[in-house]
């Protein structure tokens, strides 16, 4: 892709056209995956910058939800899910230092992959749950599987969705939490963003020496919010490259892709991490783009664009991004 | 357009290819524009199913900003901001019907026609407001002149943003209460939705006898959200043409383009907004396209999209569309 | 009681010690109850400033709900609920001004007096609503009548709740909306606030001319948030006496007790209810007290009081309290 | 105190009147004070179920406020705030148990004990903050010294408020998260609930071996909400008995005060927290006090009782409680 030797990360980055050594992280080479993000789990390979890594994820069920008949509530044991690859360490890096994550491809792993939908008890965005506490009886708990290829997703016999692989969590370790996997926040965690998918560039804080990457829960599609609570979850094949870029001090994760540039936040209310997705950008027009930020600010109220991650996760995400060519330097 | 015959509004609305009338609401016709919606202000007009309308609209600050030194905080006076067209009486319109609202054509009114972007002082997604009370100084007030034109939006020497006209309010009156034209609600109002532009049908559930329909609040560009408050707001000359559907019972607005149907809500917090919008389009699916409930909740799930309108107003807009490929009938 | 004497009514109110007149508004006098407060209903009773009305009222079911047996779905029409004695016209009162309406008394009203609570299909707050729209099944629809007394609401075999009636919804008209009776506001509306009983003085801003109150919604007694979405409602005798401050702006109502100074703030999500509620306490002390606006700030942090009135109509209520004894002038 | 008896710690509690052994957890003991909650800090006591622990807290700024001009945007580190005391591990705690801590009595600790309060950037309910992101200026920085002793908080020449201390901060850990000191959760943590002091008795859920008793953030008094970000912060010599309840699954904490129970639940909007408790009562009082439950969901609607903790931190606190008096069993 030619848009990438323009994009942040290549001009950035220290790799600099560096030959990457591409790593196989496979099941066996993880071992125990993780169902926190934080300092305190032993890493599972070290990188340097450039280094591409192909990742064996597992589904954000574990793999334990077979059949139809396997229900979540049965075969689950909170907070054991959403299991997480890493920790990742990348030499040189630093607190105040951004990793970039570039996703080149992804492809469903296994023979006969086959994706799970579930409506879980307690959880999903038209339904109480341990959060929005209610005394009304929970939805059914159904379970979907749906064969999945590069060619789609299909779901029913009346419907085959297109296959529109993301990345459902990924992160930075945060300083001195350490977050289950289910919940967004400032480091990235699980964002459940349709745009972090290939093509995508992913801007992380790094706050802890290495970086410590985590990544996991891939879906082989997703609808804005992931409004039953999950999307067709299943066990990937994820080639990532990952540059470091040295002291570019981030509070929120940020994306780019061929013609956006994205904010993200995650919080509740679902307008704060609108706020914080809208502010990040208007700062950032400014800091980067030579824009007055009462111009930026009221720009964007013309032309952002809003993307609804998740709204049924314990913290909601929301991305906000702005064309790429509205932020060409001005013409002299 | 094709696809307008095998809309909802063609397939159900009474006129039923019935030659339409073309009336033209000036502003002398209108007289006194309004400031609430609802069951207490006189008609201006009465039009058959089918008819259509040339509306001259005012902009939302009814043209008293006239230059960037007209301060909103100066030259407006609260609560009567947003002026409203209408009430325009559709004949044989009761309670439990549907006013389809067609929208045709949006043009720039008036000579060198420009629009008004502005910062008003406790307004606004990213500062404190009369509702997210702080104790924070407020934001610069600063106004914005922008020229307009069918071509663009000439929004600064570096950035011209596409012409992408659209309605901001819509709506026919509550069955008691009379709403100021700043708040979105079950009725419809202030929703500052960039789809409701030309090629777009809005349903509206009618309240009261006769629709009592208000249109006004046009847009030549809005981003999602909205986020400083206001969009490129300019006087237009909008034709819309208006159809009845009998007996359909809608709880909150809807919305039908060519590729896509989408359900409206509005409220507080922004997550209610959404799950407003998510379930009614659950149960659409469920009541007028054969899908069983679960199945639609999480297809949605992975395949549903969800369209920012306002986060600035009293109460937030939220659409959640679904493509109509995927509505069509099963194959036998 | 002594301390009415030094209340901000007496000392600012016009009356100054005029002698009262009683009026009685009747049933039948009231005629037609509203279900909307706004300018658009036709005044039952002028009153001068000081003077005194015992308002009968009725209950929020409009004595529809006359056995276990008649369910709110059944038997009641929405949005014809919630019914309001008024508008009372007060000679001299123009926007700026506000009213203040000190409760004498509230007696059951009607032989053998009893409450009506009810548990009603999407509504309360641990059940989706029409606003927290979900998809689960409603909770069971239940009514429970409970004999109420001067001395305790009977509420069960097993308890005996104190009887601390108070109205649930006072509000002089909106400028230009004419908003449900159901949905609190800054005009006042359905704040269901605890405290805002017999003994206690409610400062309410006027905003047309002769401010049209609207009272009703008595409760015989109510916990904080009123959780299940009702309280005991009942029909009340209850007596009023209405004064009038000239030229203080008030932006949302306030209420003043023999020992504390509240400010009400009605919003939804709850915080900003509680912001706007602090805000006003903060400004207030500022304004009025000789307080530095930060030393006020901070010294609430350490003595603010906050109650919870409903939080499940839609808008939520808070009041925000300060002892009166924490805003003596400073001894010289 | 009597009531002691009849409480839940002492009529469940494995103690039983063991003779309790003092343990002094001195700042020497400590050694290292913790910024975060979680599984993976190494004990500085174990202690038996009945024991009494002295613990010398230090103040949630480290003590490092020294003077009016130790700006905490100077002084502090992020995320190097709110220190606690801990782990103290129990014996025979296990996953499914909970502990119960009654705080005996706070004391000022060292010499000219005073207390702190501050206004600090992008931190309070009337300011921008990291998660409602504004682009609104901060509020001024501003650090109060204040006196304290056992009869009062002298808070200026003008207002003395009475020494009413608590506790901010207490929880077991989680299972497997590790969670900052600034937010409180399921696991208690940040709670800020003024009835957290002397007398009180709170109820932790045990999520790992040995509880791992996390203390802190003593106050010496705080308003409803905590509104300015900070309460009055000071050392403490606080002493607690704990006691091990073996097989009492709780999903939120719970305290019991001698008239009163009540459940606590933290998270954004400020009603879901409010839902957390409520429901968490309601279920309490069908699950233990033969209450049929929507008997107690309508009854709490009449008599329950709301305490803002707070509605600063990342997740707000309330709690709902109910006089245990109509918790006595129905007569015979």
């Amino acid at each position: 892709m030619t848009w990438l030797n323009d994009s942040i990360m290549r001009r950035r980055g220290v790799a600099q056209g560096r030959t990457p050594t591409l790593h196989h992280l496979t099941e066996a080479l993880q071992g125990k995956f993780h169902y926190t993000i934080g300092p305190y789990s032993d890493p599972v390979l070290t990188i340097r910058p450039g280094d591409r890594v192909l990742v064996d994820t597992r589904d954000a069920f574990e793999g334990k939800v077979k059949t139809e008949q396997d229900l979540p509530s049965k075969v689950l044991t909170m907070p054991f899910v959403n299991p997480q690859n890493g920790p990742i360490m990348v030499e040189g890096a630093e607190k105040g230092d951004v990793l970039a994550v570039y996703i080149e491809r992804m492809d469903p792993r296994g023979p006969n992959p086959r994706g799970t939908c579930a409506m879980i008890p307690q959880f999903g965005a038209l339904s109480g749950t341990s959060l929005t506490a209610l005394l009304a009886d929970d939805l059914p708990e159904i379970v979907r599987k749906i064969d999945v290829d590069e060619n789609g997703v299909y779901w029913s016999k009346r419907v085959t969705l297109p296959y529109r692989p993301h990345i459902g969590t990924l992160s930075c370790s945060p300083e001195i939490d350490s977050i289950n996997t289910l919940t967004p926040d400032s480091h990235g965690g699980n964002m459940d963003l349709p745009d972090m998918g290939p093509g995508s560039i992913t801007y992380l804080p790094v706050r802890t020496a290495g970086g410590r990457l985590f990544i996991g829960d891939a879906h082989a599609c997703q609808g804005d919010g992931e409004v039953c609570g999950t999307a067709v979850e299943f066990q990937s094949a994820t080639t990532i490259q990952v540059d470091l870029i040295k002291g570019w001090q981030l509070e929120w994760p940020r994306l780019e892709t061929e013609t956006r540039l994205m904010c993200i936040g995650s919080a509740r209310p679902l307008e704060d991490a609108t706020r914080i997705a809208y502010k990040e950008l208007v700062l950032w027009m400014e800091a980067e783009f030579g824009y007055d930020r009462w111009d930026a600010y009221m720009m964007l109220s013309q032309c952002g664009q809003v993307r609804l991650g998740n709204f049924v996760d314990p913290k909601y995400t929301v991305g906000a991004a702005i064309d790429k060519k509205y932020l060409a330097p001005a013409a002299a």
